[in-house]
């Protein structure tokens, strides 16, 4: 089945890793993949905009049905292969209600990490306001914090025991928080977390190559 | 089971009535609701603050399980309640690959609907630029466009005939465009949705009580 995939990605970008993690957990190797580049604006050529109209990565086909969500495309994988790979809804109505709950608390993340990384990308030089870049660190503080303590709570993932769909859906952008300087000693568990499932086959094998082969930039360094 | 849910709401906000639309179709009458208020600043009130810690509408729990999230809370009780009331993940694949895809394509909509409607309460006077604001309104321009296109060639909802998730999740938002001035001439397929959709029980049940007293601001008709 996974040859009737495809998708198209941008190294870096959490939306296309996550699908990527996804279809390593399911054991779907083989899809037809193309890495393309944010420098060449390829996100806004028609290849990609035939798929995604919003001109964005990831555009991703499973036969005719375009999945370019990376939220949609995972719960609908997880769905049609429930039993094939490691399973990522636990049964246990406790971990279950964690793991959706944790799993869409990760878009404020999504939202409060770009922020700050394409401020100056997304506004223009003549509205920038250093004021408005310090209250986005600072939104971007007190929610690392929050995961913080959540993952003080939790043993090993975002949900518990298991590893779930919350940390395909999450685990993206905290490595995101460590490329770009995150201090792990002011965030121990969430460090700790990193570092747990940093490794793990399906991450291992997707990590983004622009992320091993250049340095990030210590953007994070003081949240 | 209802008695053990509890929901703290704010009238109009979307994620709230997502929950409240959810709980009516799965037969959940019967919870334990409080309307509070944003112009109180309600949301950032101990009792809100203690259930979500990010001060924001809704607060719910089911039981000892914490679902703020209105995705989360909705998928939840759509795994928990599968055969109660309206069955809202439809089998046939080609219905759940769209539901998905359109449900998570709506946070596109959560995401450009409040850069407008709340420019002036999130940035500080300042801060404030015109041609920030006139960014914001063309890609809401664009999104509206691109739902347009979908409900041009779907039969009633989003995901086709049936009415599922997806809607509970994105009519919302629809509604929001309308009640702030959308015009329907220029978007005739995004009007036939909201006016085939208004009047479902569930939805009729659940208009946020202040949208029935007093009037919108017509701050979108333009687009």
């Amino acid at each position: 089945m996974a040859k009737d995939m495809t998708l198209l990605w941008g190294s870096g970008s959490p939306p296309c890793w996550r699908i990527m993690i996804m279809l390593e957990e399911k054991q779907l190797q083989g899809y037809n993949q193309k890495l393309l580049s944010f420098e060449k604006m390829d996100h806004k050529s028609k290849e990609v905009m035939d798929m995604n109209p919003r001109g964005q990565f990831p555009a991703f086909k499973i036969g005719k049905h375009v999945l370019n969500e990376s939220y949609a495309a995972c719960l609908f994988l997880e769905n049609q292969y429930k039993s094939q790979g490691t399973k990522l809804i636990p049964d246990s109505v406790d971990a279950q209600a964690l793991m959706y709950q944790r799993m869409f608390e990760g878009s404020a993340l999504a939202e409060k990490i770009p922020a700050i990384l394409l401020y100056n990308y997304r506004v223009p030089e003549e509205e920038r306001h250093d004021a408005a870049l310090q209250r986005y660190k600072d939104a971007l503080t007190a929610e690392v914090k929050l995961w913080e303590g959540y993952l003080k709570k939790t043993d090993c993932c975002l949900a518990g025991k298991e590893f779930t769909l919350a940390d395909v859906l999450v685990f993206p952008y905290i490595a995101m928080l460590f490329r770009c300087g995150l201090c792990s000693e002011r965030y121990p568990a969430v460090a700790k977390y990193y570092n747990s499932l940093k490794d793990r086959a399906s991450i291992k094998a997707t990590w983004p190559p622009t992320w091993l082969t250049t340095p990030g930039r210590d953007i994070l360094k003081t949240i």
